[in-house]
C-alpha cells in the first residue's frame, strides 16, 4: 500500500438510535447512515466511544454493522470498531467485518483493567497478527490502557495489517512523535484525531483526518473544515475551528458523554430514543436546557429551529449563550481539575 | 433484616482456572471451590476483578455462578459479580443467580465511560429498585466510575435492596465517612473491603469484613488474620497483616493484574492455564522470576516448595527477598506516581 | 540512640497568629504556645505546613522558631521546619535552630518542580550529610514531590542523622511498607502519620505518633486518642477517631487549607488576624457558614460557644449538622474526583 | 492600548549560569543576555521556571533582573517574573521592577498550597489591582494552582492591568477557549504559549506569541519558528517545529527541568556551572549521555560540536539517534503515565 491510498478524511463515529423500547431503530439508523453520506463524510465508524458500543451486546453491536454495510453499499469506506471481551472473540468479530467488506476494523486498548505498555502490545500483536482485515489501533487513554509512543510504534514497524491510529488524547505534540517515529518506515499508515477541538491543528501538522464526534450531528462543517484546512484556506479553517470548538464543548461537557451528541442528534430530526445509561430526574431537567444551548449553537447555522424562548444576537455578550458558555465553562473547569479533561 | 445478619467475613474473589484451550475448566474450578471452602472462607465471589470478569463471555459468566453454587451446595454464601452491558442485562443476570439461589449479587460501578455521580446514582437505582436479590455495590475508583460517599449514601438510604458494599479504595477515611452517614441508619448494611493491604485497621474501625484476593491463595492466612483481629490479639494480627502485605504486594505490582495471583494459585497446586490476556516473550521470562518470589513467601508459610535456587533464611537482609522487594518496591513507587496505586 | 528514645507522640503543626497590619502576632503566638503544652501536646513543629511556612519571609520564619523555643524553655520538644530556597539555605537554617535547641528539624520534599526519586534523594542526601541537627523528612505528595519507599529506606540506611519521617499522605500500606524497610536496621527511627483521619489506625499498625492540624484546635482530644490508642482503649479510642475526623474534614475541606483551622483557633479564643492569601467576598461570606459549623462541632465538647443560630441535638438526623455533612461531603467528593484528597 | 500594541513574538525564560560556588555568574549572564538579543528574540522573561525562580533567594531574584534590565538597556522588552512569599511582596517586586523599567511582571499561580479558582482569582485580583505595572498571569498546571478559564477571564474583564497570559499546560483547546472568551473584550490582552513543542499550531489558532525554553539555547530556531509561521510558511515551519519537538523533549525529559536545558547552553559556549540542585553519581554518569544527545541534535544545525563518538547521519534509522529517541520516549511514557506531562 502506499501513502496515497492510506486512511484519510473525515470518519463519523456514529450514534445509535434506538427505538421505544430501548432496541436498536434500524430504519433511522438507515436513514441516519444515508444522511452522513449525503452530507459528505469521507466514511463511518459505527461502535466507537460515541456509539456507546460497551451498551450493546455482543449481537446488537454485530447487527449494527450489518445493517450500516448494507445501507452504505460501498458508498464510502468502514472503519467497524470491533473489541470484544477478549482476543479470540475479537479476532471473530474481525474475520465477521472483514467478510461484509468493512474497510478496516478499530480496536480500542483494553480497558477497565490498566495495562502496562508491553500488555498493550502483547494484545495487539496478537490481534495484528491474526486479523484478515487492516487494524486501527484506538487510543483513548481518558477510558483505556494508554498506546504509549514506543508501543505504538513497535507495533506500527512488526504488524503490516496495523494500518492506522485513531487518538483521542487530543494532545498534538503526542501525535507529532507518533508521526515522527511511523511515517518514515510506513508510509501507509493512517494517523487520524479524534479530539474534535483540534482537528484544524492536528491537520496542520500532519494528520490524516479525524473521527470526529461532531461529524455525527453537524457533517457539513466537519466536512468543510478539513476541506478548507487542507486547501490552506486558514482563516476561514480558524472561524470554523472556533465554532466546532464552542458546539464540541456544549455536547461534551453539559451532559455525561455521548448524551449531549445523542440530544443534538434528535434536534437534526433524528428519533434518537432514550439512551441506555439511565437519567435521575434532575439529570432528565438539565436535559431541557442542554437541548436549548444546542439548539441556539445549531440555529446560528441553520441546522435546528431556535428554543422557544429565544436565543442572544451577539454570542459574545449575550444572556443565553453568556449562560450557557459560563455553564460550559464551569463545568469544563471542574472536569480540567478532575483530570478528565 | 438486622445487624447481627449482616453480611460479614472474608469472601473469597475467586480466579477461574482454564483449560489447555483457554476454556473453563470446570473440574479445577470446582476442587479450587471445596478447597477454599474447606480452609474457611466465609463466602465467594465470583465474577470479580480477580475473576477477570471483563474477559469472559455472558455465557462464560454465568457458567462460572452455576458451576460454583453447584459445587458450594449451600455451605457458604455467594456473592455473584453480575454486571452487564447495561441495566436490562444486568437484571437479567440478578434475577438468573437468584433464582440459583446466591447471597447477593455485586454491581461494579459503570467502567469505561467516566460518569458523573449523578449517573452512578441512576445507574444503580434503576438497578437497587428492581433487582429480586440484595446487592452489594463495588466501589473501584482505580478502574471503574467513583461511587462517592454522598451517592452511596442516598442509595442506601432509598434503596432496602442495596444492602452492602465493596470499596478497593483502600483509603480508610472514606470507608469512615460511609460507615458514619449509612451506620445508623441502616444497621443491616454491610461494609467490605477490598484493600487486603489494609485488612486489619479497616476491621479495626467498623468494616465487617472482607472480598481480599490473598484469600483465594492463602484462604488460611486472610481468615486467621480476620479471626485474631476481630478477637482483639493484635500483635498477632499485625504481624501476619504485614506478611500479607508482602505476599499481596509481590502478587499485584510484580505482573499485572491478576496474573501475579494466578501463578500464585498455581503454585498451590492449581492448573490455572495460560490467561487470556496475551503476554509478550519478555513477560514470559519475568513470570519466572515473578514465581520464585511467590515461591518463597509461600514457603515461609509451608503452602509451597522453595524454588530451585533457594530462598534466603532471613528476610529483612537477604538476597532472594531483598532482591525481590527492591523490585517490588521499584514497581510500586513508578505505579505510585502514576497515580495508579 | 535506641527505639525508647525516638520520636513519640502528638506534635502541633501550629498556626501563626498575625496582628491587624498582618505581622507576626507575637503575643498570641506565646500565649498560643504555652496553651498547647498545657493540654499535654508531646511537642511543638512550627513552619509547617498548617504554619503557612511559605507564605512568610525568610526572617519571619526564623522569628517563629524563636518565639516559640524562648516561649517553650524546653518543656517540650521542638521540631522546626527548615526548608528554605535550595541546600545551602536550608543547612543555614538547620544550623541556626541547632544551636536554638530544637530536638530535630523538619524538611519537605522540593516543591514546584516535580523532582524524580533519584533528584529527591540526592537533596536530602546533601542536607543529611551535612546537617548537625536531627533531620525528619516530610512527605507530602499532594503538594511536594513524593518521597518513595526506596528513596525514604535509602536515606535511612546511609544518614544517621535522618532520624524520622513524617508522611501526610494517609495511606496505611505505604506507612507498613516504610516500617517493613526501616525498622529492621534503624530501631531509632521514628515514623509519624500528618494524616489526622486517621491516626488510631496508624497507630496500631506501629507509627509512633503524629503531627496533625487538629492538635492545634483540640488539643486535649489529639492527646486523648494517642493515649487511648496506646493504651488498648480501643472501643474509646475509635469513637474519638470519628470525632477527630468529623472535625478534620470540616475544617480541612470547607476552605482552602489551612483557613479552616485558623478559623476553628479562632473559636478557641485566640485572635489568629486575617491570613496571608486574600480572599474574595464570596469567600468571606462562606466563612460565616464555615464558622458556625466549626463551633457546633467545637460546642459538643464543650470548646466553643453555639453559634446564634443554635446546633441541632442529634448529629445523625439534624439540620444543621445534617446539612454541614452534606456540603463537606458534597466538597469532599469533589477534591477526591480532582485526585486532591 | 491597543490590539496593535499588545505582547507579541518570543520571550526567553532564561537560565541563569553561575559560578565556581553556585553564585551569580554576573558577566556571563550579560553575555548571555545580549547574545539573546543579538539573535534576535523579541524579549526576556528573567525569574521563570527555567530560571530557577525558587531555587535563588530574594535578594538573588532581584540581582537578577537588575543585571539583565541594565545589560539590556531597552533594546527588547523585559517580562519580569516577579512572584514572592505573598501579595505584600510580590507587589514590592513589582513596584522595584517597575522603577527598573521592566514592560511587565509575570506572576506565578500560587504554588505549594492547591487553591480553589476563587483563591487563585482573590490572589490575582489583589495584585492586578495594585501593581503599577502590567501583569502577566503564569498558568502552569504541572507545577501550581490551575488558572482555568473563567477564572481568568474574570481577571481579564476586571483588571485592566493584567494584560497577558503565559500558558504552559500545552492544551490547544484551552488557549482557544481563553481567546474566545476574552479577546472580544480585550483587543490588547496578549496570549502566549509556554509549550514549544506546539509554538507552531498555538500561533496559527490565534496565539500572539511563547515564552519558550528552546530559544534560550536555539534562539535562533524558535524566533525563525515564529517568522515562518507568521508569515505563512508553514511547510517549513512545520519540519522545523519538528526538529524543536526533537530538542524540547530531549532537554525536557531526559534530567529533571531544567537541567537538559542548562546542559544545552553549556554547549553553546555559556559557563552555566553546577546547578543548584544537588545530583547524585548515578545522575552524574547520565549527564554525559544527555550531553552527547544534545550536542548530536545541536550539530545537526551547526550549533555545536558532535560528541567524540560521533553522531549518525539518519536520525530515522541510526544508532545513536535511534536509541536517544528512545530513551527519550521511554521517559517520555512514563511520566505521561505519571500525568506529569
Amino acid at each position: 500500500m502506499t501513502a496515497t491510498t492510506r486512511l484519510h478524511g473525515i470518519f463519523t463515529p456514529n450514534i445509535v438510535p434506538l427505538d421505544d423500547r430501548g432496541r436498536i431503530n434500524e430504519p433511522e439508523l438507515r436513514r441516519y447512515t444515508s444522511w452522513l453520506i449525503d452530507r459528505g463524510v469521507h466514511g463511518l465508524y459505527p461502535n466507537g466511544s460515541t456509539g456507546e458500543f460497551t451498551r450493546f451486546t455482543v449481537e446488537e453491536r454485530r447487527r449494527i454493522i450489518e445493517i450500516m454495510v448494507d445501507e452504505t453499499r460501498g458508498r464510502v469506506p468502514i472503519l467497524a470498531g470491533a473489541a470484544e471481551a477478549n482476543v479470540n472473540e475479537t479476532l471473530d468479530a474481525c474475520e465477521h467485518y472483514h467478510r461484509l467488506g468493512v474497510r478496516a476494523v478499530a480496536i480500542v486498548s483494553p480497558f477497565y483493567y490498566k495495562l502496562s505498555p508491553e500488555s498493550v502490545y502483547a494484545y495487539f500483536k496478537a490481534i495484528g497478527d491474526n486479523s484478515p482485515v487492516d487494524v486501527t489501533l484506538y487510543n483513548i487513554p481518558m477510558f483505556a490502557s494508554p498506546i504509549d509512543v514506543p508501543t505504538m510504534t513497535r507495533l506500527a514497524l512488526e504488524c503490516p495489517r496495523i494500518a492506522a491510529i485513531k487518538d483521542s488524547s487530543g494532545d498534538i505534540p503526542h501525535m507529532m512523535r507518533m508521526i515522527a517515529a511511523v511515517r518514515p518506515h510506513r508510509p501507509d499508515f493512517a494517523f487520524l484525531t479524534g479530539w474534535d477541538a483540534a482537528v484544524m491543528p492536528m491537520l496542520l501538522i500532519g494528520c490524516d483526518g479525524g473521527t470526529n464526534a461532531t461529524s455525527g450531528i453537524v457533517p457539513e462543517l466537519t466536512r468543510k473544515l478539513y476541506d478548507l484546512t487542507v486547501g490552506g484556506r486558514l482563516d476561514e479553517a480558524r472561524t470554523l475551528q472556533y465554532k466546532i470548538l464552542r458546539l464540541f464543548d456544549a455536547a461534551l461537557y453539559s451532559a455525561d458523554f455521548p448524551e449531549g451528541f445523542r440530544q443534538a442528534l434528535g434536534l437534526r430530526g433524528f428519533r434518537v430514543g432514550a439512551g441506555r445509561q439511565p437519567m435521575s430526574d434532575k439529570q432528565q431537567v438539565q436535559l431541557g436546557a442542554l437541548r436549548d444551548t444546542l439548539a441556539c449553537l445549531l440555529a446560528e447555522e441553520g441546522f435546528a429551529d431556535e428554543p422557544v424562548g429565544g436565543c442572544d444576537a451577539d454570542p459574545s455578550t449575550g444572556t443565553v449563550h453568556g449562560n450557557v458558555d459560563a455553564i460550559v465553562q464551569g463545568v469544563l473547569a471542574e472536569l480540567k481539575r478532575r483530570g478528565m479533561a
